[in-house]
């Protein structure tokens, strides 16, 4: 088909923007979905400047106090030397330490310190009310069914 | 509680690494499978160089040809700065085109070129490859249920 030298204007009575063969992606769906989820909490969280991955560390640290930057990086699929990179800025922070393990003097067992801790709580309580726009943004049916069916990771 | 010096030892039999909160927490499952489609669709689409974003903004331009850079940037929810630098790249490779609006002089009408379309048509291909990994990494029946309730953007 041959280009047209100018194409007919778009008028305002026509029919709203058609996604076409994105409507049958569930990647673009959660990806939008992933996108309003990252501006919502970014922006809450940023009073006490904790990010998304950020906020994960710490709180995977605290249930697991000792782990190595290893387990850590597999359990959040952080990539290594990003994960390195993120622990640094958290432990120049204070909120993050790593100390010799006592079984092996090569590895290094994470944990928050006090004022680690104390971050934590207060991002924790962010983090709730940002869940409870997403719980609102959603309806509570559809949070529960999604939430119920996303834990395959 | 002080902190200790040296951490106890974590052990292969102790259980797996607990997500804490995270585990009620339907962003962070979101953003987990999220990375996973990324990662694979920018792993399939690599060949033709086409990013997830660029495949969104080519398939709208297809589905809706003349539409406005406003209009493209209101429905994928991209920054209208970024959606320009995008729409750059994509017309130094030949892929779109802005034509003036006959409605419209100082508005621009997007169009894929034919090289575009042809781009269009391999990208589709891979991307709905993609889609059946996706489809089957979830079970075709949650696959579905999520499609069904992620349609909310």
């Amino acid at each position: 088909m041959p280009l047209r030298k100018s194409a007919p204007a778009r008028r305002a009575s026509e029919p709203a923007i058609e996604l076409g063969d994105l409507n049958e992606r569930l990647g673009y769906f959660v990806r939008r979905l992933q996108v309003w989820i990252f501006q919502d909490f970014i922006r809450l969280l940023s009073s006490i400047e904790i990010s998304p991955a950020q906020f994960s560390v710490l709180v995977v640290i605290a249930a697991n106090p000792g782990l190595s930057q290893a387990e850590l990086s597999a359990t959040l699929a952080i990539e290594r030397a990003r994960l390195v990179r993120l622990l640094h800025r958290l432990e120049q922070r204070g909120l993050t330490q790593r100390l010799p393990s006592a079984g092996d003097g090569r590895r290094h067992a994470l944990q928050l310190t006090r004022d680690g801790q104390s971050v934590l709580t207060r991002a924790k309580a962010l983090a709730a009310q940002h869940e409870a726009g997403l719980k609102q943004k959603l309806g509570a049916e559809r949070y529960k069914l999604l939430l119920d069916n996303m834990r395959i990771v």
